[in-house]
């Protein structure tokens, strides 16, 4: 107990020196003690962190794999004005101003640059390997060898998969997964741990390669997205300190205002990477992704993925004379639907808001499954990487067997006329019309959609004018096992997209549809499938102008869009009646504090007091250091605000708001006083604003790292200069509602809650997002939802 | 001076009965009028608003065309939370709650419905009235009759053009010019008058036909964003009071929220319409019309363009059959740009790159020229509607000559031998190959241009493989043309569309330049076409996805995407260094006072209290009748602070913000006592929550109506019912440029400014729209902007 006894020596002496304030603060303490119900293990309960919270409670703090409990950190993203930033500011000069603005355009090109090579990497690599697999399988069976072509695709595929799983158990479980609930809780202002860490980067790029090269039914294009955030971060931190990579003048991007930005750019270079969809990316960002928006970004993400789409035609360029292996086949080229007929009838319609209504009931299933296995899967990650691995090789396995097994079951279908013989059945390469077992001049339908890479599997689904090519029962099998199979591989540890599998089993399910109503409609199969496919992503999404650019993007047909318009709005709005798009499941399961954009209904029965949690810690304008000191152990509170008093003004008024990692710096550089003055213009000239600009994730100065001696603790500090003295505040009647929509629309860290009647202390509390969240508020008044009939 | 006496007299009897607070009421109203520097005309003085200004400061305010002065209205999207909503909230029912979604969305598609009708009535009358009138010409000049064409050309555009303007100029002055920056302001919280009213519809759509029949040089493209919105405005209202086409259940959308929503979907609506844009609608609302965006709004405007989207294809394929007169040969026809080759070399992209730094200078250039002619016409409209349709009639007369007169500079050039003989030259229909005064066989270029509608000539212009069918001259001739008689044109009393000639002028511009580069460059001629069309939307316009999209959906061709962002992306860069854009230039010109997404850097240096303007008029909670009656009549102030007093509380408190409109209902409802007691709950039986919701723009109750007696005068009446309990409040020393943000992001009317220090009156002022404006700001502190070098 050396902490808790120090602790309660310096705050006598502070209540001898500093008056009845910091009394109060001893009595808080005290009080809250008391409320922790514990009196035996002071410290360790104290620790528990209070406005910070890394919440534990079991119910919404699941640990699926790629989520890390601990420790979620709130993003910062208020413009603080302290006298030290403003001095900065003053000083800046009209040269340092076009500096930020030509980097800042940098950065977003580098992005760019760098995020296109990333897709084309990834996109050459999963190409190449997949397609020397298949072609190794399609030998060993035009040869007859079905036993040696079973155990090829099994051993291939499992070892791939285990690859990829031990990557992501050992190294960064972060990478395990979409990455999009991530990337959209970061951009909320969460910033989960190692979520967009270099590791996490390389993980998910080498394990989404190993991963759908191993023939899961997973996609590569939220990881892209996940790739690109990280990305992003990485240039935004300016590479690594460790490595002597860091630049100068990223300092002006050292700041989660700016991080924010750059992260939301990634994202967007990654959808437009991943489906060569720049304007569907930008949309993606805006639709999806991002939190908050501002008309500015806009521009920079629009540019961001007009410089991918850059660098991919420059690739695909490249690569059309072959220089790639066997990339160039498949991959990033658009699915090219090309229906010839534009016009569509009153029966059309009626075909398609049908599909339209079940897709949408197809897709919040998924949703309800999807979030079910993962709660399941969890237990087993749980247990340890050992286990994950494990999980991996068991999913593997049951979907070689699955892709290898079934095509059994179809028959043989004579090669159409219209094709050339080298075409069907496919013979060296990674073709359609798979050969499999049948005799020469016949193919194996069902094969030509298992036995193949996920995107050509998604082009032989949108043909057109190949209504025939696909029998009903193929359709059918496929669909069941995509369907099955998409939902238990998401949440083994690999990174696993869920637009593809959702493609996928929609547009099998659209053919299926398409063929059954073959007389009713005159629509071409090959629109069916893009329709189902559509209906399908708006069940389980949840978005409508981006996935519409998407689609009309990697189609290239515009004159679809009406149909493609309404097929999304009816399997969103029938989706919606029954759960929440998966990514905001995703981010639920995990327990992250995802601020809503709008405010709980019985939230206007609340005031801001009535969620006010926990003891306040305040410090006086000029601090003793043994206090500042003290208060950091205490507890890990991130703000904390600082109160004028006596004979510093006539009555206590609340200055400002200054954080921990300012206070940290400020404790660093060791600007201590004997008396109890201020002496701001020391420390005005012994820091400059970008001293304390926030340093990347676990970078800046910890606590550990602070060595202030016994007779430091008793001398003082001048919070002054570090002090916010424009925090936003809400009067503590303020009602709750309109106090979150506050929070969340300035996309706030801390709230100050400042009493209503003078001859108070001048300030109530702190709301932090924690503060907002429904499972706080409803833990404090379980009854309110009820309270309006 | 009847009304100051009774003033005075009403304030002297305040005090006697009300105490301290309400001497200051009088001492303050004193030193405003001293302030004010007037003791003569005090009630003429007092009038002068103050937190509601209708400025009239003549440097920001030039009555250009279109705009009407006063009285500017701000828009209230605060969430009022009085007890009187929250009992009606508590009492609402989930059937309530279903019927507002319901409804909600049947506006949505109703919104869509009709602006689509709009533009199919637009488009058909345009094409019919604009065809027969050239196939009149062609057949004058088919015959040699020369001079009679002229005369007919002349005469009919004369006439169209003074009947739009006679429109224009007495009916709804407002429909005069594009209306998108109308349509911006509005949805900034800006409601001048008379903007969105159905006169305004009305005079828009038949204007617009008029005008664009007349051959000037002008779109229909920005009317239809207006009309959109008018259309969306006129059923928020629920049709006419007078016509009895009020709708019960229209209630719910009676106020400034729902409105803005609705509004927001009818541009969206309006865009999808013109340029049978769904995607490109919904984009153009976010980036360029809407001031504040959420996410559920991105779907409902997807739904509401995804109606007009079908409304156009049903018409078209209507119209198909010929039933439609001239209609189906252009108009919401898209223009095909199906340039064979996907491909370009770095060659094409220098000359991509030139033409968009040239086209970023010609369209800030244009922007400029607007700006100086904007000015100069709005000398000549403000004395009176008749010089107005003078000066159309001026312009029509210029645009007559110019598109007659014009091609006689230009030579015949035989018929393409790959045309069929009854397109060239065109016989009979109003078509392109336009004869002239060339022998048979033969065709004017020039004339192709001119004397067709602007539609058509675009769609000449983008067209592909026909690099030899425009001379050089004659494109250079047309260009020069098309870009001076756009800038004489916008601002004449007509409704004139800005797109269509940026896109004339930009088609030609590129076009040239493909030409004068044919050697140098493999695209296609019909691809610069289109290009240079990019470079002087984005140069003129500065939006950058929606433009692009826009493009994309006007021409269906994906492949050129990459192209179409970097021209977009180097235009608007270049044009950005010399102005604003062409939008922002005209609502700063028509003097609205636009809140713009960011803090000026100067407000850094100032706080809220430094910009508090005017004396404070606050409110007992529970007030005087007569008092109440004074401060209205002698202020236009908008929102009144309501202060708690001993006894009610032991010291004066802020209760909240009583809204004008709010008062005035309860005055007319007389619910008056003679003591001063809290008689809430009598007035919250007396009033249901929807008594006090917002009525259309003059519509609500006016101060006029209100026939208090003498005795009543004397009466008290209880505020705290429709108090405003939860006002949003920044403490007076938080800087000014933090408070803008949070006026800005939360779309606030009003921000009440507290004191820091105790003791004081519970507030110190109100922060208004007007109080954030630079000229206010720069108006009390001139040197501020210089304070930092």
């Amino acid at each position: 107990m050396d902490h808790g006894s120090r602790g309660d020596r310096e705050e006598n002496d502070i209540e001898v020196e500093g008056g009845g304030h910091n009394g109060s603060f001893e009595s808080e303490r005290r009080k809250f003690v008391e409320r922790m119900g514990s009196g035996t293990s002071e410290d360790h309960n104290l620790r528990e962190p209070l406005l910070l919270k890394c919440r534990t409670n079991t119910t919404s703090q699941i640990a699926i794999v790629g989520a890390n409990i601990c420790p979620i950190e709130s993003l910062d993203y208020e413009i603080v004005e302290n006298e030290l930033f403003k001095q900065d500011w003053r000083a800046r000069r009209k040269v340092e101003i076009f500096q930020y603005v030509v980097f800042k355009w940098t950065l977003a090109l580098l992005i760019g640059v760098l995020t296109g090579l990333a897709a084309v990497f990834c996109n050459f690599f999963v190409e190449n390997i997949a397609g020397f697999k298949l072609l190794l399988i399609n030998n060993l069976m035009l040869n007859d060898r079905h036993f040696m072509g079973f155990v090829a695709n099994t051993s291939i595929n499992l070892g791939l998969a285990i690859l990829a799983a031990i990557l992501c158990a050992y190294i960064a479980p972060a990478a395990a997964g979409s990455g999009i609930p991530e990337v959209k809780a970061y951009l909320n202002g969460i910033d989960a741990h190692s979520i967009l860490a270099p590791s996490t980067l390389f993980v998910k790029i080498f394990g989404s390669i190993f991963g759908v090269a191993a023939g899961f039914v997973v996609g590569k294009e939220g990881p892209m997205v996940h790739t690109g955030a990280c990305i992003a971060n990485l240039l935004g931190q300016g590479g690594s300190k460790k490595y002597h990579l860091t630049w100068r003048w990223l300092r002006y991007f050292k700041n989660d205002r700016d991080r924010r930005d750059l992260i939301t750019c990634g994202a967007a270079a990654g959808v437009a990477g991943a489906f060569r969809a720049p304007v569907g990316g930008v949309l993606f960002a805006l639709e999806e992704a991002a939190s908050w928006w501002r008309s500015a970004l806009l521009w920079r993400t629009f540019f961001t993925t007009a410089v991918v789409a850059v660098v991919l035609r420059g690739f695909i360029e490249f690569c059309r004379s072959g220089r790639c292996g066997l990339f160039g086949q498949g991959g990033l080229i658009m699915f090219d639907v090309n229906s010839a007929k534009n016009s569509y009838s009153s029966a059309d319609l009626l075909a398609v808001i049908f599909l339209g209504v079940i897709g949408g009931i197809f897709g919040s299933f998924y949703n309800y499954l999807v979030d079910k296995v993962l709660r399941t899967y969890s237990i087993i990650n749980e247990r340890g990487p050992i286990f994950k691995v494990l999980l991996v090789a068991a999913v593997s396995l049951l979907t070689s067997c699955c892709s290898y097994g079934l095509p059994w079951l179809s028959h043989c279908i004579p090669c159409p006329s219209y094709l050339e013989a080298d075409r069907c059945p496919t013979v060296g390469r990674s073709g359609n019309y798979k050969n499999f077992q049948c005799p020469a001049g016949h193919y194996n339908d069902l094969a030509s959609l298992f036995l193949n890479t996920n995107d050509d599997a998604i082009r032989n689904l949108f043909s057109s004018g190949t209504s025939k090519e696909f029998h009903l029962s193929t359709l059918l099998v496929f669909f069941v096992a995509i369907y099955c199979l998409g939902i238990i591989t998401y949440g083994i540890a690999v990174p696993s997209g869920l637009f593809i599998p959702v493609i996928l089993a929609g547009a099998s399910y659209g053919r299926l549809v398409g063929n059954l109503l073959g007389a009713l409609s005159d629509l071409d199969t090959g629109l069916f499938a893009l329709l189902g496919a559509a209906s399908f992503l708006g069940g389980t999404m949840r978005m409508t102008v981006s996935l519409c650019v998407i689609l009309l993007e990697l189609t290239n047909n515009l004159l679809m869009l009406p149909l493609v318009m309404l097929v999304l709005l009816i399997s969103k709005t029938v989706a919606d009646s029954f759960n929440q798009g998966v990514y905001d499941q995703i981010v639920k399961l995990k327990g992250l504090p995802y601020l809503e954009a709008h405010a709980e209904p019985y939230m206007k029965n609340l005031v801001a007091s009535d969620v006010v949690s926990g003891p306040l810690i305040t410090f006086s304008g000029v601090e003793k250091v043994g206090n500042i000191m003290h208060a950091l152990r205490l507890t890990r509170h991130n703000g904390f605000p600082v109160i004028d008093e006596p004979p510093l003004t006539p009555a206590p008024e609340l200055c400002g708001l200054v954080l921990r990692s300012h206070l940290l710096v400020l404790l660093k550089g060791k600007k201590f006083t004997k008396q109890k003055t201020m002496t701001g213009s020391d420390i005005m000239r012994r820091f400059k604003a970008h001293d304390f600009a926030k340093a990347g994730s676990g970078k800046g100065v910890k606590l550990e790292d602070l060595d202030i001696k016994e007779e430091e603790m008793e001398m003082f500090v001048d919070l002054h200069p570090i002090t916010n003295t424009s925090p936003y505040t809400v009067v503590e009647t303020m009602s709750l509602a309109k106090a979150a929509v506050l929070f969340r629309q300035l996309a706030l860290r801390h709230l100050c809650v400042v009493p209503k009647t003078p001859g108070r202390p001048p300030i109530v509390g702190i709301l932090t997002r924690h503060d907002f969240m429904p499972e706080h508020v409803l833990g404090l008044y379980p009854h309110i939802v009820n309270r309006h009939k």
